[in-house]
């Protein structure tokens, strides 16, 4: 944080004080464990659009729940090759407040029973995947808005964020496991929205920020290691069901294979100099994993994940190249981090590539699968092509809701926040 | 570690040496695997306080015991924001030394049988514990001791640590599977009373030092996210038995997240410039862990560990702000890495927490955890008031054997390591 | 890399983009998933010598499967200490192009049927394995051939690897769970037989960057920190079957404690100023682990891996000293990496240990391992003096084949690589 004036930093004080105490009162009136572990609410049902309790299939294993949280701290580490330290901090803050407050808004939706909410290990995974969209959406405004106006956007984030989801997944039906629509898509989407409305005419001094932050190789190497050893079980752990061979895990990793070698195809053409290297290469990483979280359980063929990830890897060098500035001056959206070919795109082209997998779905092609994936489709009580319209019907809802979403954040955030810093509206 | 002499490198060589060969001999004598995995030595015992065989819990998993001996580089990883690096090779060389010594003097305590030890993957879960209690001990007298009277000073911790462990958890039956008591407070105290008897009169290099460290604000980053990340699982793990919700995952991850935010509440207050976030909030977190080791499992709502992390939170600020300068002055103790306000502090408070908690259980409120957590008070030969009294008895009794151990070794240390390091009395 | 020109940037985009389009088009007309996890493919069999199946044993966990791929990413994380950043992008290349090219070749020679290849989790655990050995070799001649050739070597290594792992494991019955001999000594040799062929009469450039990587003490010591937490869990796990004590774990945690002191016995003597500490604690981490990589599953006493751990642990700082200069002068073998000493000598003695060990196996030492670890054993169908002979036998035939794969790899590179960096020969 660059040097905060007096006020400034009370306000952050007294702003926090003001949430957690705010938080604890709200959790000692409606939050309680359940001593047992409640077959009604596990961690499987919730990525596995809460039906699968009847299908007799095996609970989920303990470690999924207990590696689980780690989700939104992994992104986080690949933050740090274009964040400042500084900023770090304030996405720590970030997400310790999400966590909180995820937990008590998706209880209320989700597990509200007697008036009171009971959480166990599922609300933590759940509530991970949330902070994943909100640190997606911070880094389209990063360093432009003060901690406590952070603040103020994920409190609405969030919100608007679980009504997303909870439409999506509970109510549609929609198949989504590893956030390509509703993690990557709408936290872009929200952030990018919440730039336009912030936008100012003058950032020449961004711009020299966002080129400073391409000096850190070292962290872009930790964060691109951290991402092939983590993200491919840990995004597709939900998916594990029993027997069934971890199709995700394996797209996933051939995914990000191609992903690599399509940087190495395109980086050498687009770039003079061979100095950013690592950071290209952890962009691809990213958008390969945005674009296998939903088709990653879907794809029946390898060579189909080698095919889609080389393409994810082609996004972030083709969209910093040609749709970056066309977005800076003629949207009037500054996207600090890059999130729009980072996250937005391959989310959009993942949900794509899931809707016509989704379609495409039969009984042959996928066996005991179609029950975990498609558990509908499998009963007979939807047929595949039913589901993919479900699942093509979900993306223009999420635009909608993040666009909208992301407007009145835009436009709360200036009027609460008081704009301490000098480059802010 | 500061240029040595060639007198002092020989004398390290040597010492190593020495303390390999006798620990290959003692090894070669007593100690022994078991072909198969003995059902009387699992590792869920040793943390369940022996008895839970009799009652037919589930087996705990196996990644409990492969994962479980990272729980010393863990702490390690945060000593890289305060340590100069030269430290940290020092301190791998103290806990490759600890595993093998805590494995035997531990084996000799709790499974020696027919003239043999017999070890398996609970030895190493169990001696990793030691591990921390000595690297947290460590940190009171680092950059005042030599390499060999580090050695020494571990020596004699590693065995009163296992003396006060076998007291508490076999004969007491006090239950403290995060080691709030044990391994937090004791280490504290241990290391405090070393650094007290260590004292010397004209210390302004060693200030100047500390300073430095607070510039590695990179590696404070890595440590707090690795933290957040691993700590919760892993230190909660063997509390994790069958059926029961993971209370003491979920209460960390709270208390980390009350904690983060009481940081971003007492921070501003207290320091003008904002340059040292990264290493508060890696305090802070390992503050609200030590808040939890013991209470962790035994919460049964969660607005307590939002209330009880948010209080260990505001420890470490408060307690660098106005108790270290009176220990500096009055007590003339010298803590380089503020160890009592991270550690210290914390783990006292968290035992009393864990003491209320346990006086307060009841059947109605715990469901089947209670056999899991207070095997005595379930099995009717103990109540509750009376598992809370041993609790409370062994706050006391930790604190005068760490002392008293403390005592001890700062008078030892001088004599045997004959103090090459200038600064050292 | 080191500013490439124009042509070599186009050429290397042209290699890749050839590469992944063959890749995909011998994917789409071979690689197919199995809908159900094949039972006659787990990863367990691959490890287990492909006859366990009969046995009854357990099927292996799922994080095994899940956590097998970072193998050849914990081996990547070390060499951030010796390799300069430029350097990782091309490891991280290779790894991804051996994953993919891996998958392909093991799976024609190990699950070909029907004209189809049937992957499962147990490929990516299998092709990891591989990534390990090329990452090895690449650290001998890194840096003196550019990306285009190091993509060469790697295609024709991963062929000659898979066939040397065929013929000993599945054809010979030869026991290597952790790759001693398969891995390490393979990956070793053939990296040098390739320098030597490359060899150049003036290095005196790459003698200076070698000694620039040894500044980068902070990469070291995560490096350490990491091999020391995940290392001893993932080596192992393959081994690791039901109810039998992890020996392999434990045995591998011993061999890293000691092997920590050998470098605080030796490293005193041997240098004057110590400053390099910590590049040669992971020198001897690694060098323990290569040495464990065999016998880490048949040693009975703790005591063994105390001392085969302290011997692995002077192996590299006595090598680097004594052995290669020799290298250098005599044999005309330049090793940027120092990889004879890290993992061709030990995984050799660690080869030659696992030999006695075999050969000295009883069913009254072993138990229930006995099925686990040496099958045939326990069947009757072959004696342990039978079985010990196996696995010498396979050391000068693994030796053989890494040195005219090396030969010819040597030979190939400056032909069709058209070596850019001006270095090269």
């Amino acid at each position: 944080m660059p040097e905060p004036s007096i006020t400034s930093r009370l306000q952050l004080s007294g702003f926090c004080f003001l949430l957690q105490i705010l938080l604890i009162i709200l959790f000692a009136l409606f939050v309680r464990y359940s001593p047992e572990r409640s077959p009604g609410l596990d961690s499987q049902e919730l990525n596995c659009s809460w039906r699968n309790r009847d299908l007799g299939l095996q609970p989920p294993r303990s470690w999924d729940v207990h590696l689980q949280p780690l989700l939104g701290f992994g992104l986080l580490v690949t933050f740090l090759a274009r964040y400042r330290l500084g900023s770090v901090a304030i996405s720590i803050l970030v997400v310790a407040f999400v966590i909180q407050w995820a937990v008590l808004i998706q209880g209320f939706l989700y597990s509200f029973q007697n008036g009171k909410i009971v959480v166990g290990a599922q609300s933590m995974v759940s509530a991970n995947l949330c902070t994943m969209a909100v640190l997606i959406s911070t880094g389209a405004v990063l360093g432009r808005i003060n901690p406590v106006q952070t603040l103020l956007m994920t409190l609405l984030e969030v919100t608007i964020f679980t009504l997303n989801e909870f439409i999506l997944l509970s109510l549609m039906g929609v198949r989504d496991s590893g956030g390509s629509l509703t993690v990557h898509t709408f936290g872009a989407y929200f952030g990018l929205m919440v730039s336009r409305i912030l936008h100012q005419p003058r950032m020449d001094g961004m711009q020299e920020e966002q080129d400073k932050g391409h000096q850190a190789d070292g962290f872009a190497v930790a964060g691109t290691i951290y991402l092939w050893i983590f993200w491919p079980s840990f995004i597709s752990a939900p998916t594990f069901c029993g027997t069934t061979e971890p199709w995700a895990v394996l797209n996933t990793h051939f995914s990000l294979a191609a992903s690599t070698l399509a940087t190495f195809v395109l980086s050498p053409i687009l770039h003079e100099e061979g100095t950013l290297w690592m950071v290209q290469l952890q962009d691809a990483t990213l958008a390969s994993v945005a674009m296998m979280g939903m088709a990653g359980e879907m794809l029946v063929t390898p060579f189909g994940a080698l095919t889609a990830g080389f393409l994810a890897g082609l996004v972030p060098l083709l969209g910093s190249r040609f749709l970056m500035p066309f977005l800076r001056s003629r949207l009037k959206i500054q996207d600090t981090c890059g999130i729009h070919n980072i996250h937005g795109l391959p989310g959009v082209l993942g949900t794509l590539l899931g809707t016509l997998l989704a379609a495409l779905a039969t009984a042959d092609a996928y066996g005991d699968r179609l029950q975990v994936v498609f558990p509908e489709v499998a009963q007979g009580t939807r047929t595949a092509t039913g589901q993919g319209l479900l699942q093509l019907c979900a993306l223009p809802l999420t635009l909608l809701l993040a666009t909208l979403g992301g407007c009145l954040t835009g436009e709360a955030v200036p009027v609460l926040g008081r704009c301490r810093v000098p480059r802010c509206r």
